[in-house]
Order: structure tokens, then C-alpha cells, then sequence
């Protein structure tokens, strides 16, 4: 993510200066610059030193570095280099107790370390992602012009970043960001499956349903519908097949490290007594399909276990619209939990997030964009606003949503057990057959995340693919 | 459980020096000492030093504190005072990184610190607990002859105390029955909803159900099935109300935080890639009960919300017994993900933990004590030694009963969802009617952990209730 937001920064006539371990990196953002008639203002530097002395003052850096002990490392070897007013944005996924902890440091040099959240996966990054900073108010004012020229826009033309808090709240609110993210992509592999194996309908028609239910109600916008519809249809441009049926399905990225968010923001679920269950039974749901040589295993302890059945549907097309709301709910629902989750870490933090802002910062650009959920939810905002905490359970609008999806919800979860192995009965988590070859192809899409071709792995291991599709050409 | 405790080594014919912050409290025991004629045996102490030159050598404590800090403040309080040799056996609820940490600290002085988790409750405190020590292997042989007087005796006259592993293996273990103990105790509560509220029947037609299930079958002398069919039977000694009936639904010891494992359980299968759905499921329902207020204000912004419906059942004898085959199914599978989770602490922390002692720990004393279980996990575990590690969905008799079950978990999941808010459709856990007054009287049964009566608190707070029921006299 690092390389795009530079070459965006450029583009939009900021001075980068670049520093990065490989050298190899360095020189082909460097030669892009140069394609792209930004060479002048893209320059790479091998030490701290030389880095530093070729900003201007106060320096600004943005760090995309994976989340831990990296940091500690290379703000260590910046210090000696800044000077009070000095402003550093942490733009990677890093633990908000990472970042307080870094921020106190800084703070008796008089430096303004800014945790940001950035999402929208690594084409975003290039292009203007969701940009989620949080700091002392000073710094975050101090920030906020260069953000607002990177920043997406949403279809009124503003930018999608705001002031998310105080102290650490950015990448909390970024952690609870992608913790809804998982519950929404739960629900919609899901719906996927219930589609493909329940119905029998190929991909063509299931990308037809995706595409519809993204145009209009209450899905209406909806990004990882939007890009599920695309996933259904990309066939590969050299071999013709479909891509997502080459995908393997085991999501590892928490077994592998690369990413923490999926598992902090249960943790802080559970920890902080705030009932998330969407957003956990995703977290489990993707494990258990890491663990692919266990579930080869347990296939065999099981006697076969318990392949997906079709469903005896009376009406498709009714039917098809109770999905449609089960769906929606269920992605309400992800909203509405990881929301108190961050209305809980908020009170306790005493960070004064403003959910109008998160809410401006979700418009666009990010993962879990859902026009007609952000629509609902604005004037619930801007009546919380006043009262500082928020349980979206009590508002009507939200209330009446989840109070009218139950019915759908229901009737999917009578229709459809059989296809939806990770909810209700319990155990079965660890089943063979999941529906997270979809999942990982979303992944795989917005995130660049890599997964294994059907065949490439037959011990199943947790481990990285080695596969990537560029399913939209940047 | 420390009085109990007291009592209980005295009976056995051991001196126990008592020490506690309130001499009020020693000298009730003293009292109940010599009322059962052990009164030499009993003596209480009201500062360290003479407590510690009250005992022989080597000086053995048992601790029975609250976690957190009280163990820390103990222990260098009384460290002055121990020498080389002694050993301090910490009985309370400790976090496993706690009794790790203060394990290092001892070893340089040569003191041994044993973790034991104690479970069974208040009685079972007093006449004989289930103990689970870990610590080296010296230590436990040394405390073990001791451990083997007081604890409980399984149906063959066996005492239910082993060898858990190294380190901070005894309170992990414990820790782990813990969140097994919940995910029953969330089954059988929905269980007991489903035929409250679904099939309209009264407490005594219940109680003689769950009698009947710990009889015989799957559900074979299960201890939450026991005392829940004594729950449902009991009637006040005083009043003549059937006393489940004046319990409040919310149950708060995850909130009030004198229980930790509830939350650590969760929070650990979730850091460590563990799939625990039935665990976790239980914990929210657990934690959105105790936010009564808020389901009191959601049951407004819901207009009404959703009552509990009856059942539309064909055959009722036959429902019943699909109702037990889901109830036994989602038991196992909460000792599944349990012993799974175990497995991977085990694993991670290279404690040696051996699978048959756990089963002997928990064969009786013990809250998850479960014969059927028990029965078919012994030959697993024998089998499973030799390896070292476990995964119980890859053993062919627990796969055998968790593909039986399915079938039945499925028919109560299609024909029960009104009665059954927090599974399956997930945004429900927040709703006002949930099956936690029935939850709240099994941990009150066994633990005296204290309730609220219906109308006590209008308010709906997460605070400790003020009502005990002495639901077995001792």
C-alpha cells in the first residue's frame, strides 16, 4: 500500500521522498514516477539521514509498515532526526495500544504521531483510499489538507477522512472497520453458497442476482456485493476458465500474522463484554477454513461428512428475496455491533470519536461502503452526536430494519442449513466444505491478499498462496 | 470456597493455620471447627509471621483469592518468611500468565508454586472438589497425597485430582472447563426455553425431562442436567414459589468481574485460531443478558420486539428426544472446541499436558461432569497419549455421535428459532427475552453466585444480585 499512496501523494503535487529496506523497491516506484511525468517529485533515499534532510520542515512522514515491532524500529531510528512540530502518520493496520504507546513517546519530543486507518485495499491506496486519522486535534488540523487531497470522494465530491478521535482511535476504528468487513463478507459467501449449492444457479446468474441487489434497496451500493457480482463473472483472460472456481477455499491471512485486525477486534468483543456475534462466528468461520488438512481429516473421521444439498425452493424468485433481506440484515447487523464495539472503546478511551465523521470516512473508498446503510445511519448520527454515545439498537431506523429482516432471516435459516455449515449448529465449523472460496476471492480482489489454486496445496496447510488475479484492471 | 476448603483438609485430619483480611470470618470457622469437633485442628492467625511460624516444614499455603493483584500483594508479603522448600498451591481463579509469572519469581528462591484450578462450586468446596494442580513434576508429587485426601471420588472410589502439566497448565485447564461449563450451560438453558416457553409445559413436567435425560442415554448423569431438574422442581421452603420463576434473566459475573475465565476462555480460542462457536455464543448471550437496561430500552426502539411463540410440534414425545440428541450434541461440541483449545495452549506452551488426567480431574466434583462423556473419551485419550496432542472431530467415536446429532440440532434450529434469540439469526442477542433466568439459577445452585429477583432492579444494571437460594440444603 506504501508504493501507491506515494505515487498518489505525488500526483496530487506533493514532494515524496521514499525509504524503504529494498532498494529494488525504491527504483520501480521511481521509473512509475517517471511514466506517470512525476518524476521530479518521487525521490528514494537509502538512510535516515539523507531521508530527513531533504524534507522541509516540520517533516511529514507516512509510515505503511506491517503492524508490531517494525514500528518501534524504524521511529527509533528516525528520532534522532526530528525536531519538535515534527508529524508522523502511522498508516499501516497497527494495534491502537501500539499506537498510544508510540504517541506517548513522541509526545514529550513535541513530534505528532497520527495513527491513521487507510482502507480500500491496495488499488485504493493508488488511487484515494478511506482514510481514517486519529490524534490530538492540533495535529489532526495540521494533517487534514494533505489527507483531504489524497482521501476518495464520495459522490457529493467530499473526501472520505475526517477526524476520527483523540489518541488511538483511528486505527481503532480502522480494526472495527475490517471486523464488520468479515461479518459482511461471512454473510454474502454465504449467500453465494446458499446460491451455487442450494439453488444450482452457475456463476453468470448469481452475478446477475449480486448486481441487481447492488443497484437498488437496501443493499443498494454495497462494495463487497458490488464486487462480488464481478467475481461471479471474470473469467481469466489467458485461459478462459472462471476464476473464482480455481480458488481454493481456506482464508489463512490470520493464521499467517499479515493482517491482526480480524482477530484483535473479537478480542476486544470479548474482552469488553459488547455481544458481537456476526462479526466472531466470521472470525471462527474463516479459521476453521484455514485449517483445510483438518477439515480433510475430519471428512474422513466423519464418513464423508455432509456434502452441501440442494434446496427443495417452492418459489426461487421469493426466495431470492428473502435472501436478498437475509443478507442485508446480516450486514446491518455486522454495523451495529462493530459500532457499539467502538462506541464501548471510545467511552473508555475518553477519545470523543465522532461517528459523523467515521461515518464520512466509510462514505467511499473503504471496504464496507454501504450507500444505503450510511444514508440511514446519518441522521442517527447527527442526533448522537449531541449525547456522545451511541447504541444504534435504539434508534428506529436501525430498529426497524432488523425488526423487518428477522422474518428473512428466519425463513433462510429453516430454507438453507444444509448449504451454511458455520451457523446455528455449531460444531460443524470444522466441516470440509465451506463457502469461503468466495471469500477469498474478495480478498483477493480488493486486498491483493493471494490464495491457492484447487490442487496447489494438498496437505492444506495455513499457509500464503501464491496466486493473485488482477480481477479489475487498475 | 476457602472456608470450605479449610474445613474440608481439617476433616481429613490436617492442621490448617487460617489467615484472611477479616478475623470475623476466621472465627466463624473456628466456630464451625469445633462445632464438628475438629476444632485443634483450626486455628487462625492474623499476620504472616505467625502464621508461617505456625506450620512445619516444608510450609504448605493454599491461596483461594481473587485474580488479579490480591495473589501478587499476598505472595510478597509472605515471601520474607518461606524458605526453600515451601510450597504455596494457588487454588483461586488465576489467569495462567498470573500463576506463570509468580511461578518464575518463586523458582529462583526455590519455592514451589503450584496453579490449581478447583471446580465444583461452594458445596462441593467443602465436601470434596474436583482439583486440577499444574506445576513441575517434583511439586506435584509432593502436594499430590495431600490433593488425593480432599478431593472428589469418582463412581469407582478414584480421587478426581491428576497431574494437569507443567507451568500454568492447571489454571488453563480450569480456565477451558470453565468456558466448556458455559456453552452447556447455554444449551441446556435454551433447552429448558424451548419447553417453557415453545411447548407451553410447566417446571415440573420439565424437571421430570431432564431427570430422565441424566438417567439414561448421551445425557448419562451430566451435572448441569441434575441440578437443572432440581432447579426446576424446587419450590421455597418458606414462600411455596417455585423459585426459577422469581429469578431475573440477567447473568452478570462477566460484567461485575469476579470471574474471569468466562471472558478468558473466548479471548484465548480467539488470539490462538481455536473455532469455539458454542463457547462464544455463550458468552454473548451471557454478557447481552446482563445489559437488561438495554434490552428494556431495545424492546421500545422494537415495538415490542419478538415474544417467544409456541411450537407447532407434530409429536411431541418424538420432538422431545430430538430436543436431547441437540442438547447432548451441542455439549459435546462445546467439550470439542474446549479440548481443542486446550490442545493448542498445550501445544504453544509446551506444558506436557496429559488428556487421561484431565478426564480423571473431570470425572466427578466438577461442574461439566459428564459420565456418558466421559465414558466415550476415556479410550480417545488412551489412544491419544501417545502422540501427545488431540483433536477429538478426528476420533471416530465423538465424530460418530457429532454426525448422529446433526440431524436433530437441525430440526430444533428449524422448529424452535422464536424461542431461541441469540443462535442462528446473529443481531438477536440483544433481545429483552432470553433464557438466562434459568442460567442465572444453575450458577446460583452450584456457585452462590447471588441473583436478582424479578422487580428487584428496574433499572436493569449489570450489578450483583442480592438473593441466594440454598437450593440443595448442605
Amino acid at each position: 500500500m506504501g508504493g501507491g499512496m506515494a505515487l498518489l501523494f505525488a500526483e496530487k503535487g506533493i514532494s515524496v521522498s521514499l525509504q524503504d529496506p529494498s532498494e529494488e523497491v525504491m527504483d520501480a516506484l521511481v521509473a512509475e514516477a517517471k511514466k506517470l511525468d512525476i518524476g521530479d517529485r518521487v525521490q528514494k533515499y537509502t538512510d535516515y539521514k539523507s531521508l530527513c534532510a531533504s524534507l522541509g520542515s516540520p517533516k511529514v512522514f507516512v509510515f505503511s509498515l506491517p503492524h508490531g515491532s517494525v514500528g518501534d524500529t524504524v521511529l527509533g531510528g528516525l528520532l534522532p532526526f526530528l525536531k519538535k512540530g515534527d508529524i508522523i502518520i502511522d498508516a499501516g493496520n497497527e494495534h491502537w495500544e501500539n499506537t498510544e504507546r508510540r504517541q506517548g513517546k513522541c509526545t514529550t519530543k513535541g513530534i505528532r504521531y497520527v495513527g491513521m486507518g487507510v482502507s480500500g485495499g491496495y488499488q485504493a491506496a493508488r488511487r484515494g483510499p478511506s482514510m481514517c486519522p486519529g490524534a490530538d486535534d492540533e495535529s489532526l488540523d495540521i494533517v487534514m489538507p494533505l489527507l483531504r487531497k489524497a482521501a476518495a470522494k464520495d459522490s457529493k465530491g467530499n473526501p472520505c477522512v475526517g477526524k476520527a478521535g483523540t489518541g488511538g482511535s483511528g486505527h481503532y476504528v480502522k480494526m472495527i472497520h475490517n471486523g464488520i468487513e468479515h461479518g459482511m463478507m461471512c454473510a454474502i459467501s454465504e449467500a453465494w453458497a446458499i446460491m451455487h449449492k442450494g439453488l444450482g444457479m452457475n456463476e453468470d446468474e448469481i452475478g446477475d442476482v449480486f448486481a441487481k441487489w447492488n443497484s437498488a434497496g437496501e443493499l443498494r451500493g454495497t462494495f463487497l456485493i458490488d464486487i462480488g457480482a464481478n467475481i461471479c463473472r471474470t473469467k481469466d483472460s489467458k485461459t478462459g476458465e472462471r476464476v473464482v472456481d480455481t480458488v481454493e477455499d481456506k482464508v489463512v491471512q490470520d493464521l499467517t500474522g499479515e493482517e491482526g485486525t480480524g482477530i484483535w477486534s473479537n478480542a476486544e468483543a470479548v474482552n469488553n463484554h459488547v455481544p458481537a456475534p456476526t462479526l466472531t462466528v466470521a472470525h471462527y468461520l474463516r479459521i476453521a477454513s484455514a485449517y483445510r488438512a483438518d477439515r480433510l481429516h475430519v471428512k474422513k473421521s466423519m464418513g464423508g461428512a455432509f456434502p452441501p444439498q440442494k434446496l427443495a425452493v417452492e418459489d426461487k424468485r421469493d426466495f431470492l428475496e428473502q435472501l436478498r433481506q437475509a443478507t442485508y440484515t446480516a450486514c446491518l447487523a455486522a454495523y451495529v455491533q462493530g459500532i457499539n464495539t467502538i462506541d464501548h472503546g471510545n467511552r473508555a478511551n475518553m477519545w470523543n470519536v465522532d461517528f459523523r465523521e467515521v461515518l464520512q470516512i466509510w462514505r467511499a473508498g473503504c471496504i464496507i461502503q454501504a450507500d444505503y446503510i450510511a444514508d440511514m445511519l446519518q441522521p442517527v448520527f447527527d442526533r448522537c452526536a449531541a449525547k456522545g454515545d451511541v447504541n444504534l439498537l435504539f434508534e428506529e431506523e436501525v430498529a426497524r430494519d432488523l425488526r423487518k429482516g428477522q422474518s428473512a432471516l428466519r425463513t433462510v435459516v429453516v430454507e438453507a442449513p444444509p448449504t451454511r455449515p458455520n451457523r446455528g449448529s455449531a460444531p460443524l465449523t470444522q466441516l470440509p466444505d465451506l463457502p469461503t472460496s468466495f471469500y477469498e476471492a474478495e480478498l483477493d480482489y480488493f486486498g491483493k491478499h493471494m490464495y491457492d489454486k484447487k490442487g496447489d496445496d494438498p496437505a492444506g496447510l495455513p499457509t500464503e498462496g501464491k496466486h493473485h488475479y488482477e480481477w479489475k484492471p487498475a
